[in-house]
């Protein structure tokens, strides 16, 4: 098997995070993998929700969104159906997991970060850049917090990033284009820190069911292109 | 560290299974895992969603819902607050996952199977205690189309369980009660075949990242456990 | 006429009402009479609503929901559909009216019962079953708050309960089932105290209208069914 | 005890309807009762709900909504809301059982009738003025369907009409004002047709349960009032 | 070209302004032009929205509706669509605009004012009309509040009316009925001040664009049109 | 008075329009208007509404949406609030009408065409930019059905464009920006083809309203502006 765009099983797409992409919000990137276009911005409100008044630590939460020209068929708002569907949720409460297993919310004190995630183009992919992104973001969020005396250092306690795996034709892949995902017999995507600790896996046998050898195989391939990842994030940031 | 209930860290909680359990739907059992109670029902359709029209093809989907008396605080109900929260969507978008994958629906025709999976009371796995209950009730409809004549065979190509395990206090524990849950550094759900092949596997850190060994000795703690329920969901059809 | 399932005409269908149904709420019934089945559990919350803060007054409030599995044809969610249908609302306002009738709410103070009524199979008299059962599950919660010395008595007044009396096939019946229900002339709920004062009459005519005469055999007999009925929830509080 | 708008305890408010009271709909009304305002429209709809596809059988639904400035303090609009509120809901369900039970269906063909019922000013029995009211703007868009050679005959049985009765203060009364309204411990509406038969009885004791002879005597006072309607309905149509 | 009610291209409908329609608001009209009438009612609460907290500055807010009877085809009511349509939610932020431009809200305190409009039969120019005549139940509610004290002058620079003109079968219309509405190629719709000045000038060509010379023929025939209504106002309101 | 960005009163700010900017919508442009920054997708269904259907006309609707971080504040999704805003509302029916004027349904044959604009950084004239923007994007798409024999010839009639004006500290200004537009005593929108006629014209005062004479001043510069915007337009398109 050739992949369309002529990687290797075990390449990642070209990466490119565009830092201060926007003007208003404290981080924002637009994170490019392949054709994978997503938008991260990172915004910040004095307060927190009700089970964490008076505990002195801060919060995060995410949303997720796409256009609706970032489809091939035109995608319906969500707005319009009048619901946020099934799938954009679980998007946005993984995103929101992931990088609130990395930050030490103690020393945020009593402030809710909000990370926003729009897809502005999808060629699969989008919940894993858009993690990778969004710390990007985060890290750039947060300095600025630092450097205006709000906070006394970045409360991060390492980086983290995410990326897709799956059995597309009996073959273990990195980094799955829309095209690959939809053949997957298996899709995983993996959260995991800098130290190689996992933060989330998911992995789905939609048609296949997959053995533990196939498990082993996935997760040393997604802990590769992760630790590529977090080089990357470094380099953006101008930390290598 | 000694569990509540006196269990060691690899035993399940009492499983009990009452089929027909409500006498409208095809099938329907209330499962019982230690406290949590949980009524699956299934019921059928004679049409499929539009991208499979004209593919011979069945579909199944699944909803998922708790009482509002089902938790220690009383639960608002979804309609009142206007949409299914994105808990309750990750996991009936789970459920439907874990028994589509064992379902062989080029013989079930063009129909469309519902699980509705409801929590009279929540203490712990209730969308894992759906997976392996709804499975009974699945094959209980099943057999029923079949006796009736209007399938030829039961489209299941193997049975399908689940059960969490997970980090607490840094042991690893089989099949999580509320109590337990809360505490958990890690919190994973697995989905297994009898064939011991991975459906589904759900692994979250939202305190502390884990590592591979960790990962490892989960995966196989989970294993046991549903190689027990599966034991169970045989004896309860009359299999065994 | 011999009724579907050998009653006469002026028999109450077989009722079972098994308390502390759940482990959570305050109180909880599960009620059967004949197929229907109703889970009615009572939650408890310290504050009011606007209009009766700083009166020392406590108020009763109800909802009332019908899991998927409950009717011969599936039931869409209410939040699927994306509200509560009319008929839920009027009979969750029924509920919580009925109910309020019998109790003291200067000797609750200034706090709020909950009522949850869901029903679990449906065969007829839902409404009635609810408020008969949430009876038994709130005196149990009362019973509960005083033994905890959160209120000195008991604030309420006196037993209700309630039943369906109907026309079907120009004869007058007790406690109708679905099936006797789709084909009524006549549909009469009534709810009553242990003194025989009406609470509640609601009579509908959607296909004859009924004369004054009937209306009167329709309500003696059904007080005759409320008189078994508050025995038998007596009975069932250990009060007989 | 002397009424407001001193009537005796037996008196109607002055009734009033304007026929044709709006250009467009098939039969409109302005029903005057006291203060109370309703404005009850009549439309025409080519089809019937799935249920009555093929039995050439027609249906009636109705509609109920307030408008912002018809009560003391300005009412949310429902829309705003985001819902029917479960008051309008039971009111409108109301108001269509109640004159489906006088319209002889076989004879309107496979078309349904809609009644919306709008209240300009609300001063208490909305929901009986708006079923005389309609009743009126009904019996008008019949004939009119007749004239237009649309049905053979005006597919009415008997002419229907509602009023509340009440007890205030421990007096029984007849159309309740609002200010006497909030103040009864017995609140009842009932719907009667011209031969004196029950279409409907809505009794609801939120204060104060209610006997036997109360209920006789408040039964006959509604009867007394429908009768009067009745006749100004007929009055009005130029029948009488 | 001869209009269908005989007017000349240059006359307004026969205008109707009916002061203190309801009992309840703190103003209210019925505003008739020609078959078009609406119900303008004016509303007051003490507070402001978050933006004016603290400044001592007033604010007015607008809503519009249709009831379902007001058009040639019923109306779907907007709770039942599930939202306010797009054309609604228009109408209504124009009117809330224009007499905003008029009140001076240093000198009406921290109040919100509500106006609400809601049209009863529509014939084309709801919104205009409900402008002209919202103004009118404004200043009716202004001149109550002095005289009770609760301010000391009526807020209210000028006067304000709005008026529809267009081009049908390219003729220039003064006051479009629905019937010239729908024909039109061009519409617009002008509100002004008694000294001549624009608040809102609202021009579409859906069907064909038009030149600077059609513009400002539109526009000084508005301008007549406005002065004429002005005065129709003064003389409601027994300035004239 | 110097304006921010150092412009003169009759300045644009810098345009930019980057087309083919997505690669799945037929056709998609970015269009920078100074730091206001408009993504504009085109895709096309093969229906149309119901009131056109059997009429071989076409038709062409829009939607308006802007991301979280595209404000100073960030911007609750309409999906969390449950409704598209009133002014969201507002400029996806000014883009439609604006686009419609231009286009000749009758050589597009039964097809809707769906324009998208969303915004993802505001800095004012998003709805003018989206106009502007979204007549290039249409422009390719229709070429592009045009090239591959859908349709014959691109089915406009002539460009158009739009772009603000207003009155701020007096002065009549080009092309507001954010904080202009927050200053402004007057704001207008004009949509002008190349031919000089006007499509639509939106003035409002909500401050202080303004003469005939300030009219005439405002739409004599926006007529400039918008001619220097067509000719970028057709440049863009390489039409120049």
């Amino acid at each position: 098997m050739v992949r369309i765009d002529k990687r290797s099983n075990t390449d990642l797409r070209p990466v490119k995070i565009t830092r201060k992409y926007l003007k208003y919000p404290l981080g924002s990137v637009l994170i490019e993998m392949g054709e994978t276009k997503v938008i991260c911005t990172v915004s910040m409100e004095e307060k927190v929700p009700p089970f964490l008044k008076g505990t002195n630590q801060g919060w995060l939460t995410a949303e997720y969104g796409m256009l609706p020209g970032s489809t091939p068929e035109r995608k319906v708002r969500d707005v319009v159906k009048g619901a946020i569907n099934g799938r954009s949720q679980e998007i946005q409460r993984l995103i929101g997991r992931s990088l609130r297993a990395v930050v030490d919310f103690s020393k945020l004190g009593e402030r809710t970060i909000w990370i926003d995630a729009d897809v502005i183009q999808a060629d699969g992919g989008t919940r894993t850049a858009a993690i990778t992104g969004a710390f990007v973001a985060l890290y750039d969020a947060l300095e600025k917090l630092k450097r205006e005396g709000i906070i006394k250092e970045i409360p991060i306690r390492e980086f983290v990033a995410a990326v897709s795996v799956g059995i597309v034709d009996g073959e273990i892949l990195l980094d799955l284009s829309a095209n690959e995902d939809m053949r997957a017999e298996v899709d995983m995507n993996v959260v995991m820190t800098e130290s190689g600790k996992f933060v989330e896996i998911q992995g789905t046998a939609e048609k296949t069911p997959f053995t533990h050898e196939q498990l082993q195989h996935m997760l040393n391939l997604a802990k590769q292109g992760i630790m590529r990842l977090i080089e990357i994030q470094k380099k953006t940031l101008g930390l290598l």
